[in-house]
């Protein structure tokens, strides 16, 4: 037999391998389900018998709700709101196939971006606009509620959000006070007796992705304030607001938030729905991995694909491809980890040191940023067909 | 358990692994033998107990010596010689390690790129040097002499090696004709009875990497003569010349060279050894190939990693990552094949067809050529590591 005749020969028939596509989405390139869909194509490619379960991922900010209307199969709802300065909008949120969970994104209705076309007001900006969502999420009978935070123009402590499902922000004269993060300097009393009825009884869960606690040097106005237009005036103003704010809520079940690590994300958002509502902050990715049964799929995985537009050091840090690493380690299966990725900054040691067995680039040559963003799909496919090759032999 | 202790588990004890690593030369960038040492650098990062089995390759022209004394693990040998314009120099070849079999590089003596510091001269370039070469490796007393052509400046039908064995050439009247291509126009009558003793008795290997015939249109002085100086005038006057030095030494052994494919490597020293000295015409990688014990290497091996500058459509016409993917697809152990490019540009679908499992390149990201160049080394290293940890699990 000749080298040549050799190699024409198919290889043993094998089991009917899985493999989990899990990407993050390449910010600025691809949406983590596009990503996800060409990773799938490859493989399908080099092993058109695999079952390919696509779960696109995401840490819990931009790009969580359409990761998990994506790997749900289900419609996007949206409700007509306000944006963060009051003016009407449409928000996009989300509820699971089984109807028990619904997910909202914080940036969807009281997002910086959507504000940017005027002057900032970060005294005035409010997560009002949010509230009405969650509001239309808890007539909807959910359980459970996904509050993804990130992204915010406000500076509210979460004032907003509890006057739109039915609390009251009273100053010492029992008079109501402003919305937004100037009304907090004179807040004195939460009143919760019209608080919408099912707001205590589901299950609140936030996705955060920072530590920042609520006031203070690290907290909310002083770290995230500048970037949403505060002078250094209204930065104490808004961070002495969020202190009088912490102790007000604190009042509610008896939980000070000022130093509780994430209390700062998304102007203090955490912080005072932990305070009043008990919702739960828990690190974005894990909380996606979990939502979208991440463990299940890879129980009896053959092949794990992830993948983000930049793999460095702090990929590691809980992000998409460190969770998928660290599920997939704690699979039966213990399947390898492959990231691909716009670029790999980490090396191999590193990686592995996470659980993530290659990380290869999605970079076929030399090539330039705007190639590689045009080619990315393509070139996803290409290197997860080359991976699948070698891995499912 | 948790996921992260998880990760922290080795793998269970395998026993070790070999690894054949056998790459090309990166051209204009890495040697082969360095481009061997970084990708055995990932590998053993990646599994410290790994034999892993250095086999730097060639596909028959240039770096094909080097690959063999480094796969021999032999000193060069050097020569004193003249180049192909006369003026002097120093050749290098080798002898293999049990002293059967030389390898002569004609680039080395009769290259073109050391007789650019001057007016081309494609009418006198002779491969008289290179013959002065091959008569030392006669004298060494070698069973075996591996010619490498390509690269060369001549288009002398190798009349000048000839001569430089013993031979004479000589014209209607007796006297002998001059030396290059322009004596080949009046040349009647070779005469072989003051030939080296051993010409005769050695095996001579030819490792030829292109197809053209010795003459016509696709012949030795009208496609490569222009590259060398040659004028329109002078193409004609050299082509005739093949042909009439093709009559004459078919007298030798009968064998008509003029059209067969491969005559016309290296200014169609490749139809006159052939047709004088029964030299075998073969391609350089398989040549190669055999010279480095490649098979013998990977027959058991768990990996075999290969690669080269740019991993494209003409990769996969018999040179080296094509000769090592149909080596290693007839070992016993059937080990994946891994490329590693400078650039990728074939489809994961062709290069398995050639018997490549996986190509991957050693961008980690947007890069410039010069970038990658510079990182060569460390990128080498890097993708190797990715590739052993998936495969070596």
């Amino acid at each position: 037999m000749s080298p040549r005749d050799a190699r024409a020969e198919a290889p043993p028939a094998a089991t009917r391998p899985r493999v989990v596509v899990a990407p993050d989405s390449f910010k600025g390139s691809a949406a983590a389900a596009d990503v996800a869909a060409s990773l799938a194509e490859g493989v399908l490619r080099a092993r058109p018998d695999a079952d390919v379960v696509r779960l696109p991922m995401a840490d819990g900010g931009e790009g969580t709700l359409a990761a998990l209307v994506a790997a749900w199969g289900v419609e996007e709802r949206r409700t007509d709101t306000v944006d963060a300065l009051g003016r009407p909008t449409r928000a996009r949120w989300a509820v699971s196939a089984d109807g028990r969970l619904a997910v909202v994104e914080l940036a969807q209705a009281s997002g910086l971006a959507d504000v940017t076309d005027v002057l900032p007001q970060p005294l005035l900006a409010t997560t009002y606009g949010t509230g009405v969502v969650l509001r239309a999420a808890l007539d909807a009978g959910v359980a459970e509620i996904l509050l993804c935070l990130g992204g915010s123009a406000t500076t509210d402590g979460g004032a907003g959000i509890l006057r739109a499902l039915g609390a009251r922000l009273l100053d010492g004269d029992g008079e109501p006070v402003p919305d937004g993060g100037e009304g907090l300097a004179d807040v004195a009393r939460l009143e919760l007796d019209d608080l919408h009825p099912r707001a205590r009884e589901v299950r609140w869960r936030l996705a955060v992705d920072v530590t920042n606690p609520l006031v203070g040097e690290r907290g909310a106005a002083r770290t995230f304030g500048p970037q949403k237009g505060a002078a250094d005036a209204d930065l104490a103003y808004l961070d002495d607001g969020l202190a009088r704010w912490a102790g007000v809520v604190e009042g509610v079940r008896g939980v000070d938030v000022r130093d509780l690590p994430g209390a700062g994300a998304a102007g203090g958002v955490a912080g005072g729905l932990h305070a009043v509502l008990g919702a739960e902050l828990e690190g974005g990715a894990a909380l996606v991995a979990d939502a979208v049964g991440l463990a299940d799929a890879v129980a009896d995985a053959s092949l794990v694909l992830t993948g983000e537009g930049s793999f460095d050091s702090q990929s590691l840090g809980g992000k998409v491809a460190d969770q998928v690493a660290a599920v997939a380690a704690a699979a039966p299966a213990r399947p390898p980890v492959v990231v691909v990725a716009g670029q790999v900054l980490l090396p191999a040691s590193r990686a592995a040191e996470a659980g993530v067995t290659a990380a290869f680039s999605i970079a076929g040559g030399p090539a330039s940023l705007a190639e590689l963003v045009v080619h990315t799909p393509t070139r996803l496919a290409d290197v997860a067909e080359n991976v699948a090759r070698l891995v499912l032999r």
